[in-house]
C-alpha cells in the first residue's frame, strides 16, 4: 500500500524514467543497472532494499526475490517484473533478446563481488546518469523537502525550550524523534545528533547516558524525513550562563555560515560556498579546528550533490538542495556547529530549515 | 565517549584480533583488509560508519578521515591510527613496510570501485574469516543479546494491550520504539514493521497511515538493540472477534514455528530446521504461500550467519543465535508470522525473546 506521504504519482516516475532514457542515448549507453536503494525509489516510486533495476531506452526491467514481488508490483507501476531469476543469467537474456550491448552499472553502489560478475559479462562501470537529474528537484520534491525542513526547525525549537539540567543526551534526541512523528514526518532522516558538553566536540557524537550540566553547550544535528525527502538542520546554544569562549567561537561560526549561505547562487560552485565559509573560520585563526566539509546536497539521500568542500567544481543551479554547516570544535572544550538546508533559486537562496 | 551499554572492555577486542590473526594463518593471509561496520565494531570497539581496518599477525591499522579521527583514537584502544591519508597508496606503504603480500578483502562488502583498485594492487577478494568467529557469541555478547531480547518481548506485551480502533500501523510501531528506549534500549534493531488488515500479508511492509479496523489482523515484526546487539520477534494476532481461517492459519504457523524450535540442537543443520518448519506448513497445502527462508542468525547484524534456509549446510554449534519465523501470506487477505530469536544450547535451544 503506498504512503500517503509517498503520493507523488506514477507519472512523474515514468517521466523520469524517459528523462532518463535521453541521458543514456547521450552517453552512448543501451540500458543502466541500478542496484542503489534512492536511484530505484527515484525511478520507480517503491523505496525499499532488495530488489534490482534495468533501464534501456524504451523499457525498464525490475528484478525481485518472491518475497518482495507483490510490494514491487503494486508500488513501482509501468515497470515489468522478473522474480525469482538469478540476476547475472537474466540479465545476459534481457540483453540478447533486446539487443542491449552496451550497459553500464554504478561501481560505487554495487559491491565488488557483483560487479566483478557483471563485468566479466560485458557490462562497465560507468559513471551513474541519473546524478545530473536527481540533483534538480521538481515541485513534488521541493514540497516534500520544504515540509522535511519546516517539522524539523519546529522540533529543535519545541525540544530546546524543554531541556533540563539531567536531561541524557538520548532523551533529547528521543524528544525531538517524537516530534517528528506527532508533525507527520516518515521518520528521522540519519541517525540524530544531541551532544552535550565535551561532547559536543565530536562531529559525530552518538547520543548517550551524558547528562545535561548547569552551565554547558549544547548541540543537535537532526533531521526528518518525509516521503523519500530529508532534510539537515544543526544548532548549538549554551545551557545557563554562556562563557565568553564560547560566544566568541559561537560568533564566529555565525559568520561563517552566513558568509557561505550569501554565496550561493545559480553560476556559483560549491567550492566557492566552501571557501567564503572556511575563511571566515581561517581568518579568525581556527582554521584547523574545522576538519569537515562546508556542506552536501539533500534529498533522497542525506549526503548527495551537490558538493560543497573545498575546491569542488559543482555548479549551482536552480532548485538544487544544499548544507551549509561550519563548525569549530575544540577537543575536551566544546564545539559549534551551525547548519541549514537551502534551495538554490533563480537569484540566490531560501532557508528550508525554518518554521 | 563510550556509552554504557557499549562498555565490553578493550581487552575482548584486542582478544578478538589476536583469534582472527590465528584464523588468517591458518588461511595462510597475512593481513585482510575489513570496510564492514559491523566487523570493524566487532574488531575493534567502535561502532561507527566511516573508517576501514587492516588486521594483520600483530597489528592492527585503522584508516580513518581528520573528521573522525578523534572518536576512533578514543573508542579503538590498541589499534595504530593513519589519519587522512588516499586509501589505496596507504595500504601499499603498509604492505610494502610490514611484508604483508597476501592480503584479503571481503567482495560482498567492498563496492567495486574500491575492491577492483585494490585488486589491481594485488589484494584478493577472499571469505571472510570474522564469520566462523562473530557466529559464536561470548558472554558479554549473548548479555547484550538476552537483554534486547527480553526488552523486546516486553515491548509487543506493553503495545499489543493498548491498541485500539483507530490507532494507525505508524503509532503502533512508534509507541514500541519509544517503550525500547524508556527500558534502556540503545535504538530499535531495524526498520519496524506494524501492519494491519490484509498488509500482514506483506512480509515487508512499512507502517503507515492505515488504520486498525474493528475485526482485524494484526502483525508486529520489531526489535531492539542494546549496545550493537539486536533482537528479531514477530507476533501475529487477531484483533477483535477471529475468524476461523485466521484461526486455522495461526495453528498451523505456529505448529510450524514449535517443529523448527524443536530442530535446533548442537549438530543439526540451518537446513535441517528450515526443512521441519516448511514441512508443517507445506503439509497444511500452504506451501506457496511461505515465500522466504525460515530464519537467519542475529548479533551485530541483524541477519547474519548461520543461515536457515533450504539446504543450508550452515552446522549448528553452542553459543550461536537464530531467529525462527515461518509464515502463511494470503494476499488481499492476512498474514500471520510468527517468530523468535533463539540461542542453540549444550543439548538443545533457549528462547531469548520471552519475558
Amino acid at each position: 500500500m503506498r504512503l500517503p506521504s509517498d503520493s507523488i504519482p506514477p507519472s512523474v516516475f515514468s517521466a523520469r524514467r524517459a528523462r532518463l532514457a535521453d541521458v543514456l542515448a547521450g552517453r552512448k549507453l543501451d540500458a543502466y543497472f541500478f542496484s542503489g536503494i534512492s536511484d530505484l525509489y527515484y525511478l520507480t516510486g517503491f523505496h525499499s532494499e532488495g530488489f534490482y533495476g534495468l533501464v534501456g531506452a524504451k523499457k525498464t526491467w525490475l528484478f525481485s526475490s518472491a518475497l518482495l514481488a507483490g510490494q514491487v508490483r503494486e508500488n513501482a507501476p509501468g515497470c515489468a517484473l522478473i522474480v525469482g531469476k538469478r540476476l547475472t543469467l537474466a540479465l545476459e537474456a534481457l540483453r540478447a533478446q533486446h539487443g542491449l550491448r552496451r550497459v553500464g552499472f554504478d561501481g560505487e553502489q554495487l559491491n565488488f563481488r557483483l560487479g566483478d560478475a557483471l563485468q566479466k559479462k560485458g557490462l562497465t562501470a560507468a559513471p551513474n546518469p541519473l546524478e545530473e537529474l536527481r540533483v534538480i528537484k521538481d515541485d513534488a520534491e521541493l514540497e516534500r523537502l520544504r515540509r522535511a525542513g519546516q517539522i524539523t526547525a519546529e522540533a529543535v525549537e519545541h525540544v530546546k525550550k524543554r531541556v533540563r539540567v539531567g536531561m541524557t543526551e538520548k532523551q533529547m534526541a528521543v524528544a525531538i524523534e517524537n516530534y517528528f512523528y506527532r508533525r507527520g514526518a516518515t521518520g528521522v532522516g540519519f541517525d540524530l545528533i544531541a551532544a552535550v558538553g565535551p561532547n559536543t566536540a565530536l562531529p559525530h557524537h552518538i547520543p548517550g547516558e551524558s547528562r545535561l550540566a548547569k552551565n554547558s553547550p549544547v548541540l543537535f544535528d537532526v533531521g526528518c524525513r518525509v516521503g523519500a525527502y530529508r532534510s539537515d538542520l544543526t544548532r548549538s546554544f549554551y545551557y545557563g550562563k554562556i562563557t565568553p569562549s564560547y560566544k566568541r567561537v559561537y560568533g564566529i561560526v555565525d559568520a561563517a555560515q552566513k558568509a557561505g549561505i550569501g554565496t550561493i547562487r545559480p553560476g556559483a560552485t560549491g567550492g566557492q560556498v566552501d571557501a567564503a565559509a572556511r575563511n571566515v573560520i581561517a581568518r579568525a585563526g581556527y582554521g584547523r579546528t574545522f576538519i569537515h566539509s562546508t556542506g552536501h546536497g539533500v534529498g533522497v539521500d542525506i549526503h548527495e550533490p551537490p558538493w560543497v568542500r573545498p575546491k569542488s567544481p559543482d555548479l549551482l543551479k536552480p532548485n538544487m538542495i544544499l548544507t551549509v554547516e561550519p563548525g569549530i570544535y575544540l577537543a575536551g572544550r566544546f564545539g559549534v556547529r551551525i547548519e541549514d538546508t537551502l534551495r538554490v533559486t533563480a537569484d540566490g537562496r531560501e532557508t528550508l530549515t525554518c518554521i
